[in-house]
């Protein structure tokens, strides 16, 4: 097996021009309403039609999977929360559940690679990812297998209707994977990616910036090559999320992404998919200083500042009211002409 | 007639307190949802109840009203508009009807000084307000009438159920007032605080600067006496929205704060009723600079950098599903002991 991905279509540059008239002639003065605009221009531009259509099925596919580097010293919390999380979703407890109800989105969770018996294990690539600081996350037919699941979902939410994705994450120790991904592909510095991820303390830090630098020396000598780069250090929760995006690019469906994990992974995404990024608004900046740097070179602005770092899929979700505000301003405000209302002097 | 407000209340600090504790037991890392936890402890200590209630009757009043400045060149639009749009916000055709739907949010507005006929034109103080370069914009009754329907507006809401409140303007050459009474209670000079409003050119900048100028001159002597200070160098509906906000602080009624208008407005609020401003939050920041000079001197964060710059209560409504998202996380949550999720390690 090997992993194509069909070219990326742009969103249309025709429907692009014809949403930005469009704003000019809305009871408003031109511009007035800032990002909101150019939000709206962007939904228009990936729908291909101008007025755009109110979304109705926004979609959250939170993808699980356990990394063996946990079981090292690098997260604040055990591994066993991953699967303890997947139950909570389930029951609808998590936060980015409560924030998808106000949010108007559902969510779906995928067991990719949890490292404990779950409710929902069908779709599981194997037990947990390799310890990354000392052996690869996954055999190249894994990482395959992981990303083609990643491509599928996406198949099966646009197929079903979803007309906005977000992907998030759940994972104990995924930060490390994700910081790793996004040093090797920007040639940063372990101690520039490592971030405090759940709340690791000073020598949780410590032991987390050794393992992404052992993780980036196994990395560097396969980074051309972004399935090897996926097997040697992601997870296969992570390599499934950048099948998932690259996809959702294929298939011209908008995509609002979360934090540092679904940063990494949609970095992995642009490489299998070159040009999938313009299907994609960035939902906040987390603190985790990696995302800053994934977000630099994905050319992405976020939408919110919350200094939020939770994944889940959480501060996509928590922008998403945002980018619906922004289409139904454009879809549906009066013009000048229909409301009689006076343009400049 | 005297304005006088009773003492402001502080939000509950013992509920503050429970909602911090709280947070630290739903099934997150404590502090990883970032400001989300804040504003959701903020609309706690407001309610005085924790776990926090849901909003049901989020409400937004636009203030509409004319400003005779605007006969004298700066603004880009024609003072008929003011008119023109409290037709368009009644048939919901404006930006904040369209947002406020998305946002679960009602709409009502007041026709406080527009100059014309309106549909709804029971509450009016007087058509358009002075010319503030020149003359005042209000005598001292009317000045004390506009707060008090601002006030009989607030309770008028919050009698009707209303848990959250939001104040829009509408009203052309209202960013002068409004500049001016920045740049009068922080000191600042009238280029520190003149903006494009609805996107004057370079020479309405100037005869706008000029006017600011003369208007401050105006007001300075009644500084120290906001009544006289609103009636020197407002303008009806900005008198109206001030005892509006200094209302709902009496009221203990949360409030999003919108604009450069509004912030004026809360700048005042505050002078009539000290403390009010902890009942508020910012939603955005505006491109208006006098909008940030008057954040600034309010101690407040905004929520959105979205580059807005419209009024109508917009940036305000666009926040709102921020802080609805950040009610029913502190409310709904699971915990880690009803979750049977693992705490740190």
């Amino acid at each position: 097996m090997t992993i194509e991905f069909p070219p990326v279509e742009p969103p249309s540059e025709d429907v692009r021009r014809q949403a930005v008239a469009r704003h000019a002639v809305l009871t408003k003065p031109a511009g007035s309403l800032g990002k909101l605009e150019e939000l709206g221009v962007w939904v228009s531009a990936c729908q291909g039609v101008c007025p755009p259509r109110p979304f109705t099925r926004p979609r959250v596919v939170v993808f699980a999977g356990d990394h063996g580097v946990a079981r090292h010293g690098v997260s604040a919390y055990p591994s066993e929360v991953t699967g303890q999380m997947v139950a909570n979703f389930l029951d609808g407890g998590a936060a980015v559940n409560v924030l998808a109800t106000v949010a108007g989105a559902t969510v779906r969770v995928v067991d990719v690679a949890v490292d404990s018996d779950t409710a929902i294990g069908d779709a599981k690539i194997r037990r947990g990812s390799g310890s990354i600081d000392r052996e690869d996350a996954l055999t190249l037919e894994e990482a395959e297998q992981a990303v083609e699941l990643g491509r599928r979902l996406a198949d099966d939410e646009v197929d079903g209707g979803a007309d906005l994705l977000i992907a998030g994450d759940m994972g104990i120790g995924n930060t490390t994977p994700a910081a790793v991904l996004i040093a090797a592909l920007t040639g940063s510095e372990p101690v520039a990616v490592v971030g405090r991820g759940t709340g690791i303390d000073d020598r949780g830090w410590m032991r987390k910036t050794a393992a992404i630098r052992d993780a980036l020396r196994r990395a560097r000598p396969v980074l051309s090559d972004p399935v090897r780069l996926l097997a040697t250090a992601s997870g296969a929760d992570i390599a499934a999320m950048a099948g998932f995006l690259a996809q959702a690019a294929v298939r011209k469906t908008p995509v609002i992404l979360d934090g540092v994990v679904v940063g990494a992974a949609a970095m992995m995404a642009e490489e299998l998919a070159p040009g999938a990024r313009e299907w994609w608004v960035a939902g906040h900046r987390s603190v985790e200083p990696a995302h800053s740097i994934a977000l630099n070179h994905l050319s992405l602005e976020p939408l919110l500042d919350f200094e939020m770092r939770l994944g889940e899929g959480s501060g996509a979700v928590a922008a998403l009211p945002l980018v619906a505000m922004a289409t139904k301003v454009l879809a549906e405000m009066a013009t000048f002409e229909g409301a009689g209302v006076s343009g400049p002097a």
